[in-house]
């Protein structure tokens, strides 16, 4: 399987475009720049999708379905969102098609032109505040605290698989309050839930911080966001939380009437992560032989694999397999156990350790005889002989300290690829030769911002929220800086 | 709240739209044609994904997901399937917007123009065989048995919320086979879940059958389908098993080697339940007050109401209603205690009975003098006081009941509402005065079937596979016929 494998070192792009193919996760389709998220890929997916509804659940938030297309004239409502949005959109022009004139396939029937044009959504803030406006009235309708999880449509001229498609899925956020506060105060609950995510289901650290006016969500007053620092240097946005002020109620008029009677605009937060984050935790921990998942997100945490030789030695190994297998999904772990005739032990523990299974039991005649399990787990590539009988015990916790460990692990790697830098020439060095991280003063201005991105290709990835926040002098102008900010080549 | 909402009798179109409306449930959008699903009405739908996704997991489908957007030469490539699929679709053609010359909007960038346009997909075949195409070589990779949750778009002229609607949601199931006996046995298996989800989940009682040439779905060789019979008198197809044969496999040139080495043309299947479903459950059990859920798909299946003056007595009585809700919280039944001081008792109760609430219970301080609670259920409106101590068990036991009872309803209103018809005469006689399922003989051929529908509206629902299989002669051309059928009025 790791045959023909690229390193990391060698061609980290590569090696992450074989990574999802092998593993089957994704593939390109015949529709430029779409993906097909193949079923193990998908099951990831459905694995994020749970933990986070979950979560936003708990926190009193709600789901609904707003429509796929939206009307070309609702995007030019908010000044800023038609401006900063990217025009790169599916425009949907005709509704019928009709048979060709030779009989051989169908063409757009020209007379079925729509009067208005509509947009696939790239985003849902226009027609979901279209909405709102008829929702609320009073302050007895807000909060809202509605999530949507859909597909969405950004013309993209450069795709990879996860990392920017055409079409991705995501959950996207829309939230309606009555005080600016408590519109800030769920933005920030929703950055929480994020980090909580990011952190202790994909065993991935992430940043904290703001993003620079340049670099924030077309319509929002702030754009917060959790950045993931990955193997090759790069840095990954992971999930973005915006708090909109009065910007998208004020083009859609949306108004409440407060307890005395006033009306008011109505603040406003959105909020999305997307399929992207599966490319995160593929490029966070996987290694020179594949996949590596952590075991929260693993579609199977546990594979059983029989060695064996003639019906009857594969006999006696599956009664203590399946003794096994219930034992493990009795303790909640999800568990296969592949006695497939049709290939080799050896092709079998190259197929899961390629795909990243946590865990890998294999159970041969003379480990039947001794009452032990060989266990090899996929992080750290050790195996070591158990005995059978309390097995369950093991693995739960090994599962633990497997999804604890992954994110030590990236933890340090983070930590050793953060640097702290005084100058320009000292940027650039650190930039072309570690990458990473680079915390660095910056004096506030777009302008000199725009001009380290030209220069260099690294842009502010976010103005953390927490750590020093000790003045100093802007790297690049000289100019006073109020806090240092982190820069990074980013996806 | 009942007030001005017009009955059953009445008006039944304007009853439903009233349920969906004042029920919360879903709204007409901007975008012509496509719904908003509500946060109540979108979590009904949850229930049934949550159920569905269960029943297909655990007969070993997986799910995936594939493009939006479907190149138009696709669907040219099986020919039944351009002939016989409506042409009524969302044609993407441009892929950027621009600003106005004006500068107050955005306009189509005509440079932007595809080569090929992309179709929004009606339905995944085509797209998804031409992916099948590159997964399938071996007997070693079949069965391929794959489900998506997704959204759709048919651009249909007249539509009606959940019923027909531009967008909808749906799953779709695409299966490949190496035999077509195993096809078979999948659309069949298919048709079961489909039966079992409709009656055990949705209490609706459900006629499993065929469709005639003229109904199956374009590019099958066989529909299965299951008809549910409307309060009105009208049938609704709820769900369709699809046995594809070779057809797709044939037009994308899907072949797999099998144990010999012999290349053959794979067999599939495709089947899908959609939002449409909603409006089925509606129809079936909801009645002159409102919404009416079975407990299985109700969101909030126990609401529990105060009834209170001052805070005093609000308090001693929330202590009781949430030991009450932590009770049967346990017992896995969804509680919601609704103590908002915004509204009166009197307004709640209206509220979750139109709302379709399975089970109320208020709590007043007489009530919490005697140790009793008063329950109402919403089926049968019926109001009795319980001892507050063993409520759980109580409680438990009248959400099976309910279920079981709804269920049993909607069967006894199907069978009053099914009737055997000899001639011709006294079809259209029972189709005008009492409508419903009507069983009748049929000649077998699509003339005559289109003659019945011309003069009659009615349509043959389905050829059912379970009951009298007794040859007869066919009440309209007096031709001989194998077996009845069930005609009826549509939705």
């Amino acid at each position: 399987m790791a045959k023909n494998f690229p390193s990391r070192a060698d061609d980290f792009p590569q090696w992450y475009n074989e990574i999802v193919n092998k593993a089957d996760l994704a593939e390109n389709s015949s529709v430029r720049g779409c993906m097909v998220i193949k079923p193990y890929g998908y099951s990831i997916w459905e694995k994020m999708q749970a933990a986070l509804d979950k979560m936003f659940k708990d926190t009193g938030h709600v789901n609904a379905y707003f429509p796929l297309f939206i009307p070309k004239s609702f995007l030019s409502k908010e000044a800023d969102h038609v401006d900063g949005f990217a025009k790169e959109c599916a425009v949907v022009t005709h509704y019928r098609l009709k048979n060709s004139e030779d009989g051989k396939g169908v063409v757009v029937d020209e007379k079925a032109k729509l009067e208005e044009e509509l947009i696939v959504r790239p985003t849902s803030e226009t027609i979901i505040w279209n909405s709102y406006k008829k929702w609320i009235n009073s302050y007895r309708d807000l909060p809202l605290l509605i999530n949507q999880w859909a597909n969405v449509v950004r013309w993209e001229m450069r795709t990879r698989l996860f990392l920017r498609t055409t079409e991705f899925l995501w959950q996207e956020g829309h939230t309606a309050h009555a005080t600016k506060e408590e519109a800030i105060e769920e933005t920030k609950k929703i950055l929480e839930i994020y980090t909580d995510f990011a952190e202790n289901y994909l065993a991935m650290p992430v940043l904290q911080g703001l993003k620079t006016d340049t670099e924030k969500f077309a319509g929002a007053e702030d754009t917060y966001c959790i950045e993931a620092l990955m193997q090759d240097g790069k840095s990954l946005q992971a999930g973005t939380s915006h708090f909109l002020a009065q910007n998208f109620a004020k083009a859609f008029d949306v108004k409440f009437a407060d307890k005395e009677g006033k009306l008011e605009h109505v603040w406003a937060t959105s909020w999305g992560v997307t399929t992207r984050m599966i490319g995160a935790l593929i490029m966070t921990h996987s290694d020179d032989n594949g996949l590596v998942l952590p075991p929260k997100m693993a579609p199977i945490q546990v594979v059983i694999i029989p060695i064996y030789k003639g019906d009857e030695e594969l006999k006696q190994i599956s009664d203590k397999a399946n003794e096994i297998k219930a034992a493990l999904e009795g303790l909640g772990i999800s568990v296969k156990y592949d006695d497939r005739n049709t290939h080799k032990p050896g092709w079998k523990f190259n197929e899961y350790e390629f795909k990243g299974v946590p865990v890998r039991i294999a159970i041969g005649p003379r480990d039947l005889a001794k009452g032990v399990v060989e266990v090899a787990r996929r992080d750290t590539l050790e195996k070591t002989s158990y005995p059978s009988d309390d097995i369950g015990t093991v693995i739960k916790e090994m599962l633990e300290h497997i999804q604890q460990s992954m994110f030590k692990k990236a933890l340090e790697f983070r930590e050793a690829n953060t640097t702290e830098v005084a100058t320009f020439d000292e940027f650039k060095k650190v930039l072309n030769e570690k990458g990473g991280f680079i915390k660095a003063h910056w004096d506030g201005t777009a302008e000199t911002e725009l001009k380290i991105k030209q220069e260099t290709k690294a842009t502010i990835r976010c103005i953390p929220l927490e750590g020093d926040s000790t003045p100093g002098k802007c790297m690049y102008s000289g100019e006073p800086s109020s806090q240092m900010v982190v820069f990074a080549k980013a996806y």
